[in-house]
Order: structure tokens, then C-alpha cells, then sequence
């Protein structure tokens, strides 16, 4: 069996380290590590697999030393300009960042939604927002079943989302209020701590937030529905970790509510928590660490004549970013 | 000019102490004040305009003394049980819980929305649920201009809408979370520190909450719409004060943005923040202590032809309860 070299662009930031965690889970065939990052944590040490390994400064010949695939989540800027190189070197790059997801020629992928597109690749393979990962996966049972006419998405999204800044906004806000103090915010436009903020990545002409944008397009996208009803709220919560998601579909079919939870139950990547009664349904504090989306409080919306609501929630920087780009590795290993 | 008598029932309670701030902003022209509370309360003393009261136990004979108005929030087995007493005694009775909000005979008023409502008053006037109260406000405004077809809510509620036990809970978790230690939920059932739970108050046979029944069933009654669709997911968040609401509406009638947004900006008891731009929109740790209801995040809904989403907050203690039922004290006084 052939045993491959994995480049790990961004190892120290937020979803590089728990892409660590995940690696060392998957026990994927790789024999070959390197973890890259900006000069700042370059020369730094971390244990990985029971070996310590030293972090490598990102450079435009890193990729001379041949790689099979690079994972970056180093934002976008270091995207645009390090995985073209390494993708002409051969690398196929999984990447984190929005900077290619919209192109048309990079596949926009959630494995148990489109892995097919992984085949048509030229190189680069994006890997989609946390926000929008984690809905279709129970988006895409249902419109195969039920053929979806219009999605509503109003997100309540952890602060990890926004990195190790986004964190510490957070823990300093915990802080301040509990023993007092004031303190600088490192990330978002607002104190975060016992507030909601309406505003997730910048203001577009339209009104929207690129976050919402993103959850708008990427949708329509990786569905393979350019032409998608779809608007979104993007609100960040204070909540450390992982994304929770009142999602409205309306669909063309009609529909068994007992059938479509049943579906939901047996599709793969996704933990149905239904019992409202026993207050049983999924929760961001619980779900975190988890690789599956969590979905329940599904409800029949009586307002239209096919519709529904229900609660989706998802770790961000599982299953919304570092565990769907190695399930892509995965995909690209096993085809 | 006659001076009034005004009973307070639930003097000690979350609302009922805001109440009191209120009352003391408002200098209504109320001669006496009396308040009541539970035997566990009464006798203690508060200060109220400059001057000592003693909380009262609310008895059967309490409003045998001769009140204009009595404004409850105890509870609904409380206004269960004293309402009636108290209009069968010539006592106007303003009741701040869901006993009697959707009774054909019992006016449910936001004196901004339906004022008019209160003149045929048969000795108690409901108000409503405080997430409701403050969506119709500018919804109100939105349905005179557009004719609304379809409303559909996310809420982000803070946990002083569960009063003083949904406080302790988040406010132990944060302890819990800065110094270490356990601690038993004294209302949630679940940790609401760091969560965010989509159920608030029990659960219905629909598989909706009882909380989102009464967004739906409360914005038709007082819009006069009683066949309105409407829907709602509700979201407890670790938030003190204020709740936050995703309101994405259908219209009727086309509609020109500049024009919606101007028609909010002249109605009384809105405040627009709207410039996504500039990071200005209505957040809850800013609206808190205010009595009017902030929306922002105006925009239109792509995903149907005659659609908006808006972001709307309030004070859920004062507009959504306290200061709502003050301004129809102040109504009924007026007229």
C-alpha cells in the first residue's frame, strides 16, 4: 500500500491544531508529516503522534520536497498565494480559506454531499465555510427526498469560528465581567461577552455580510443549485465552540414528517437528537469534539404548504473545517 | 386632576423591580402605590421615590382597599387566581402573564400596535409575551405600509426572560467556569453558560415550544390577522438582559427599502440602527435599560420577491414587560 506526504499549512492556529487531534484519529496511510506555519511559530515544537516535530516557516520552495496533499487554513492571503505554487507542483491542496471556493473550476466539497466532484479536481479542492458544511449535510438527504424550493439559515456561531482572537475576546470578556478590569478588544467590533452580534465577516454592497454571502452561494453550490431560494442571518453568540443553526426549508414535495426524520437517522454524518419532551436535542457544548452534524427540534412549519424547521448544530472547527478536509484526503486516498 | 391608586403584584420579582424603575422615569399621576408579593417577600422594605415601602402579601381581601389598577407579574397561577378578584372589584387589571392573552374577551395590547384595544377592556388588559412585543412593533409598521404574508422568527432570549432563576444559572456557569466548582441548574435543563438551548418554556404536542406557540398565536391576535402564517424557533443564549430576535418577512405589496427603513424611523417607540458599514446595529448589551424596540440589519430577502430580514432588539424586562404594561397604565389613565 502506498503511504503518502501530508503538508499541514497553518498547524498552530486554531483549526491546524485540531487538525492534529483529527489525524491522529483518522490513522489515515500517511507517512510522511510536516507542519507548516508563518515565521512567528516557525522553529516551535509540538508533539504529534508521540514524536515531536519542529514547525516549519511556509516559504515559495516548501513544496520542492514533493507532497501528495497540502491542508491549508492559514486564511486566505497565505491561500491565493502558496497553494497555487503547491498545486503546480503536483500537491493536491485541500484549502480552508474562501479564496477559491467560488472559482468555477475548484469542486466546493462536503464528502457526504458531493465527494463526486473531488474526481474533477485541477489541483486545488476547497474546502467549504463551517456554517454552510454543516447544514447541507442534512440539506442534501432532504432535497434528494423532498426536492428543496427555499432555505431560511439564522446561525448562532461560536467565536472559534473567528480564531484564536475571536477566543480570546470572549475569555476576556468572562474575565473582566467576573473579576473586574477592562480589556482591548483582539477581534470583533463589539464586546462578544453577553451579547449577540448581527455581523460575521464584512459588510458586501448588498447588505449582507460576506458570511452570509458565503452560506447564500456555497449552498447553491455544493447542492448543485445555482439558482437556490436561499437567505441568511449570520450572528455570532458567546459560545466558545461550535456553529448551532435555525434552519427554515420549504420544499417542493410533500412530505412524511416521520419518513424525513427517518431519513435524517439513516444518512451517514448525522446524529438526529429529536425529543423535545425529554429535552433531548442537540446542544454546541455537547457536540463539541464531535466529527457529525447534530440535528433536531424538526418540526413541520404549518406557515407553507411543504415546510420545516429545525435545529442544526455542528463543531466548526470539526466538521466545519478540519475533519471535512481530511475526509476529503481520505476520499482522495481510498479513490 | 384625579390621582390614582396603583397595585403592584409581583413587587420583588425580576420584572416587578424594573417595574418600579420605570414607574419612578414615568412620574405617572398615581397618588398611592401599593406592592405585593408572595408570603416569602412580604414584609421586607424597599425604597421607591424617595421613600420606605413594606412588600405586602397578596391575600384574597388585598384589593378590597380600592385600586384604579393593578399591574400583575407573579405569574400565572398568581393572575389565575387574583385577576378576576381584582376586576370583579372595579381594579383595571394589567396582567404580564399568559393566563389570559389569547381569551376572545381580554384585549392583548402594545399600545404602539393596537391602543385601541384597550377601550373595550373587560377588567383586564394582557400583555404579551416579551418576544413578541417586541417584534410587532416594527411589524406593525411594516403590515400598514406592505399587507405581511408570511413571518418567520429565530430568537437569541436572554435568561432574565426565565427571571431570577434563569439570571443564577448563567451567572454560575460563569462563576463555575472562572473559579472551578459545580453547581445544581436552578431553572435551565441544560448548562446555559456557553450553550445556546432551542427550548423555552414546555413542550407542545405541535413539537413546537410553548414560548414559540405564543409568538405565533400572540403576533396574529394583536396585527388582527388571525389566519397570518407565521413561525418561530426560539433560542435561549447566554446573554443577562435584552433578546435578540432574526425576523425575515414576506410582503404583499412591493416595497422600496429606503422608504420601509424611513417608515421605521418615524414611528414612535423604534430606534433604527442600521449601517452595517460602520458595525452599527442593535445589540443587546446596548438596548438594555432603553424602552424602545432597536431594529437594524434592514435588507432585502433575495429569496422571494417582496422579502426583508431585520435584526430587532429589546429590553425584554422593560418593553417586553415592565414598560409595556406602564404605558397602558398610562393609556388607560389618559383616556
Amino acid at each position: 500500500m502506498k503511504e503518502y506526504k501530508l503538508a499541514l499549512v497553518g498547524a498552530t492556529g486554531v483549526v491546524g491544531r485540531e487538525a492534529r487531534k483529527v489525524l491522529e484519529e483518522m490513522q489515515l496511510p500517511i507517512e510522511k508529516y510536516v507542519f507548516f506555519a508563518s515565521s512567528k511559530s516557525a522553529g516551535s515544537k509540538i508533539e504529534f503522534m508521540g514524536k515531536e516535530y519542529e514547525i516549519q516557516e511556509l516559504k515559495e520552495d516548501s513544496f520542492d520536497e514533493g507532497f501528495d496533499f497540502a491542508v491549508f487554513s492559514a486564511g486566505g492571503e497565505t491561500s491565493k498565494k502558496f497553494a497555487p505554487i503547491a498545486s503546480t507542483k503536483g500537491v493536491i491542496v485541500v484549502d480552508n480559506s474562501s479564496a477559491f471556493r467560488m472559482e468555477k473550476e475548484v469542486p466546493l466539497v462536503v464528502p457526504e454531499v458531493n465527494a463526486e466532484d473531488i474526481e474533477w479536481n485541477h489541483g486545488i479542492i476547497a474546502n467549504p465555510n463551517c456554517s454552510t458544511i454543516q447544514a447541507v449535510v442534512p440539506l442534501k438527504v432532504l432535497d434528494d427526498k423532498y426536492q428543496i424550493k427555499r432555505i431560511i439559515y439564522s446561525t448562532y456561531q461560536a467565536v472559534s469560528g473567528a480564531g484564536k482572537a475571536g477566543i480570546e475576546d470572549l475569555e476576556n470578556g468572562i474575565q473582566a465581567y467576573t473579576n473586574g478590569g477592562d480589556y482591548e478588544l483582539a477581534k470583533f467590533a463589539h464586546p462578544i461577552f453577553n451579547n449577540c452580534l448581527p455581523e460575521i465577516d464584512v459588510a458586501m454592497p448588498s447588505g449582507y455580510t460576506k458570511e452570509e454571502e458565503k452560506m447564500i452561494n456555497e449552498t447553491r453550490k455544493i447542492l448543485g443549485k445555482p439558482d437556490l431560494a436561499v437567505t441568511a442571518t449570520c450572528v455570532r453568540v458567546p459560545v466558545f465552540n461550535s456553529h448551532s443553526e435555525s434552519i427554515n426549508v420549504e420544499f417542493e414535495k410533500e412530505f412524511d414528517l416521520e419518513e424525513l426524520i427517518s431519513a435524517l437517522k439513516e444518512a451517514p454524518g448525522i446524529m438526529v437528537e429529536n425529543d423535545l419532551e425529554n429535552h433531548q436535542y442537540p446542544l454546541a457544548a455537547n457536540v463539541t469534539g464531535h466529527n457529525e452534524v447534530y440535528v433536531g427540534r424538526i418540526r413541520r412549519d404549518f406557515s407553507v404548504p411543504n415546510g420545516i424547521n429545525f435545529w442544526c448544530v455542528g463543531d466548526n472547527i470539526r466538521k466545519g473545517a478540519a475533519t471535512n478536509a481530511l475526509q476529503i484526503v481520505k476520499y482522495l486516498i481510498e479513490h
